[in-house]
């Protein structure tokens, strides 16, 4: 993890549900959406083609398990995943549980309105279920 | 690729640019910006985490050469990749260059106005310019 240091946005915007081999899972605080973050743990990359094949690997390994984690927990219709960067740089990979009728559906969930932060409770609830699927 | 049929609106909204291993490279027809599509050549994938681990290896490495190709032909200031699905359940996975000042910017491209088709062209070099750098 060498020169890494997590972008004070994403910090700010999301609380830790654990450290996998590659990347930092997160909960974005934001109640509207059942809504991950995997930060991969390396500095400077801002793209995934800037990660190493290997750590490419280990990146569709972890939101795969992330992905599925999530469909366990929130049953949902559809996992969104992107890789968007336009306002924060440091890499970064969403995983979002959505279903017909949620917020913004069928579009995507970025720049829908403002954030409805989680109680605590609810958000260690929900952390706590990801951490058992995983 | 048994079983494997385009979806008819991918097709319609799309042309094909190139075959790769697993998945067909396409160009979205909307000029706004340039963007690609990937579909995995597979049956009943909706979410990555459907595919094989061999073949979720060969999506992020056919995704990460179409990135880099994306960046070199359009010197775009980041790219954008999403695998969404909330309307077309057929796995498929954007690519798209974004740059400051773009339609939508810093927001995603999903959702935005109505497509500009390409004249034929525009699109032609394109995705000429693109398998070049593939």
């Amino acid at each position: 993890m060498r020169g890494f240091r997590l972008n004070a946005q994403l910090e700010a915007d999301s609380r830790l549900v654990s450290i996998l081999g590659l990347c930092q899972l997160r909960l974005m605080n934001d109640s509207r959406w059942p809504w991950l973050l995997l930060v991969p743990q390396r500095a400077e990359a801002e793209e995934i083609y800037h990660l190493t094949p290997l750590d490419q690997t280990l990146l569709t390994f972890e939101a795969g398990e992330t992905a599925r984690a999530l469909k366990r927990v929130t049953d949902c219709s559809k996992i969104n995943i992107g890789a968007l960067g336009n306002k924060v740089r440091q890499l970064h990979v969403h995983v979002i549980a959505r279903n017909p009728g949620d917020v913004g559906w069928p579009g995507p969930v970025w720049g829908v309105g403002k954030a409805q932060p989680y109680d605590t409770n609810s958000a260690t609830s929900l952390i706590e279920a990801i951490v058992q699927e995983l």
